[in-house]
């Protein structure tokens, strides 16, 4: 039963299973992003499961960024529904038991994104859909330390302070995050449990967010989504496939990046990643009329077009002026805040929202709402990316009169296992 | 601005609104859920909104179960996402104040399922794209009591105590129940918060419950979804059209019912609906093993198998014997407590999952799950169809050794809204 199975089961347990007749070899399971999508699809072409249906049985199968070492899964459409965990190692885990759970998390997720269930699964029928199941482990400061102290990025650390902030520790920090993610709650549901009873011996949950975004199929592929602002969000995002999206994104041969600074060796493929709470006032946000909202985001909040433009994808005109001379966008408006000259200093930006049940409440002076964004952002360089931007934003932007941080989180994307290894084999060979 | 209207708005401002040129008019959103569907597409088809999407184009299309004047639209395959929210009435609520915001209600649900923004919303766009989005009011009893304590049905009451139960003041009763439900968790949100500041000026919220299902294209059509037990959940439960679905769940004319009691005049075309909060045990769950777990089912876990058979949908055999001489299917497994000999005391069961987040937690001891089901229950007459049930359960089953109802409310669900009415309008005129 998987319940007892420990950190004294041999790590070749699971891989032995995987090679057994019952499932993919392993190796077919570790050959990247591209490979899974295709075998995956490929694996289940007889079946009963989401390959054989019309209309989304896409998912998961769009194309991925690169074939190369890549852990995280970007897709141009982003599953639905999103779980990020950050749990907390316990002291009694050093660093050989660390590398028992790395390689019992990597084979279940190795296992569950290609619609197998993991050993000793007891719902294995709830493993058989993935709906573009992806999952995805990041290392914060503490997890690397304990492995290999002299390994540790230079920005695997908490962001700067920034004066926006109002962070709360139940929000922040971690020292493994692991992050779910697919078009199908209940798949996310069964995958979410079989990593967290994976984790049970060895960490406590720190933190956990759930998110959301358009269901697929509701919004023509290609739309950018609306937040719960009604604001479009993510018009200027770099997209899978573009010009310097793998720049921008991944840590190169031996940790170089074309962004600025350098990362050690072992992060050749991976990335960084931010999260970021950001908690958004709709009750004072609903006070706002449109031109109000307009003029602080700097685009039309009914179509996204800058104020400039008539279409959403039009290049804004921050010279433009108004018959009485004020520029047509606000030059503290967040469009104009978050754009740099500098090419560099872009990211990928993943975001999700949240709505919490709110009881117990009435009354028109009371908020009931506790909704917000869950702001990833994946980025070679989180010092010479994401912090500029914040910094700008954090400095002045009209739209922080709705916005708080609450919550902030660095990690570590390691990249993919290579062939038998495990996720972070490369920190440890490091 | 939607915040500053109050019940001093007249009723006909939103009636009006509702017959310019910006919308459809009134009665084309009135004439019931078949209607509606139709409608709907129609409306879009020349729009960027879901319809032009293939694949999930259909959200929401389903043959409805009539065309009768039901407010309830039952789909064969429910939307994916639902929250069921219960408020209390302010003590300042009268008669009169009800009525205003029940036609508040009517007018923006009838305008979001319609895919169109209520007047005043400030986020219009999180609007066109409904998603099969459904919204139903349900009045309970000091709801009643407050318009017209004389029409209150004998069976709009806490049920009656089971010894199984646990139930928290937290998720029990509630005045008025309103259930959204989509195929789309943000559409949901947007329609959820609508209802809720129209709420916000008359209400408390007592209660709220988020619940998912498998989304629409993860499984074929009519595949019979799967719980967080990974049991096949539902399979006898009578669908929509089949041969006596319609007197199982709808109150006739004059109150009549076909399975037993009758309820007052102004609920024809309405129904009742139980909601239990089931809290499901999936650590101890996880203890039993796939024979155990069958055995307190009935059927196989894998199949949904009556343990006699070797399909879903075969009929079990609770006289076939095992060679020692036991029955197969064990006199206290679920599906044998569940089933009644008497053909009326059936319900139409309308379930979803629920799986809320657990920090703070760690250590193979703990229990690191919340989770089970929002079981509800579509039935003409309550105490003759549902409490049987229940109480067959209560008195033995198997499965509850994992499972225990901690939330238990009744609501009766009004018809549709006359033409240029409100539901809940023949409860004021009873």
């Amino acid at each position: 039963m998987r319940n007892s199975r420990t950190s004294e089961v041999p790590p070749s347990e699971s891989a032995a299973a995987g090679e057994s007749t019952r499932g993919p070899r392993r190796r077919d399971v570790l050959v990247g992003a591209a490979g899974i999508g295709i075998g995956a699809a490929a694996m289940f072409a007889g079946g009963a499961a989401v390959q054989s249906v019309s209309g989304p049985a896409t998912f998961g199968n769009e194309t991925a960024t690169s074939a190369a070492n890549h852990q995280w899964r970007i897709h141009p459409e982003p599953p639905a529904h999103a779980v990020f965990i950050a749990v907390d190692l316990d002291q009694s885990v050093d660093r050989a038991r660390l590398e028992s759970l790395l390689r019992i998390l990597t084979d279940d997720a190795n296992r569950l994104m290609a619609g197998y269930a993991p050993v000793g699964d007891q719902e294995p029928q709830l493993a058989e859909t993935p709906a573009g199941l992806t999952i995805t482990l990041g290392f914060g400061p503490r997890l690397v330390d304990l492995v290999n102290p002299r390994a540790k990025p230079e920005w695997l650390a908490p962001l700067p302070a920034f004066k926006i902030d109002q962070l709360q520790d139940a929000w922040s920090g971690g020292d493994l995050l692991v992050h779910v993610a697919s078009d199908d709650r209940l798949t996310l549901a069964h995958a979410q449990r079989t990593m967290l009873k994976d984790l049970r011996a060895y960490t406590t949950v720190r933190w956990q967010q759930d998110g959301f975004r358009n269901s697929r199929g509701t919004l023509k592929p290609g739309t950018t989504q609306r937040n719960l602002f009604g604001q479009v969000d993510g018009t200027v995002n770099p997209a899978p496939g573009s010009a310097d999206f793998d720049e921008l994104v991944w840590i190169g041969a031996n940790g170089t990046t074309g962004v600025g600074g350098a990362s050690p060796d072992w992060l050749a493929g991976g990335t960084s990643f931010v999260l970021r709470r950001i908690q958004m006032n709709l009750e004072t946000w609903d006070l706002v009329d449109t031109p109000g909202r307009d003029a602080a985001i700097g685009r039309r909040i009914d179509t996204g077009a800058p104020l400039t433009g008539s279409h959403e994808h039009d290049e804004p005109d921050f010279e433009a002026l108004t018959p009485q001379g004020f520029t047509v966008i606000n030059p503290v408006s967040h469009m104009r805040r978050a754009r740099s000259e500098d090419p560099t200093e872009r990211i990928h930006r993943l975001t999700y929202n949240y709505d919490l049940p709110v009881a117990g409440v009435g009354g028109m002076g009371a908020s009931v709402s506790d909704s917000g964004l869950i702001f990833g952002s994946l980025q070679a360089n989180p010092l010479t990316q994401f912090v500029p931007i914040q910094q700008r934003l954090s400095d002045a932007d009209l739209l922080n009169e709705w916005t708080v941080p609450i919550g902030s989180a660095v990690f570590a994307i390691p990249p993919a296992a290579s062939g038998g290894g495990f996720i972070g084999d490369s920190l440890y060979a490091a």
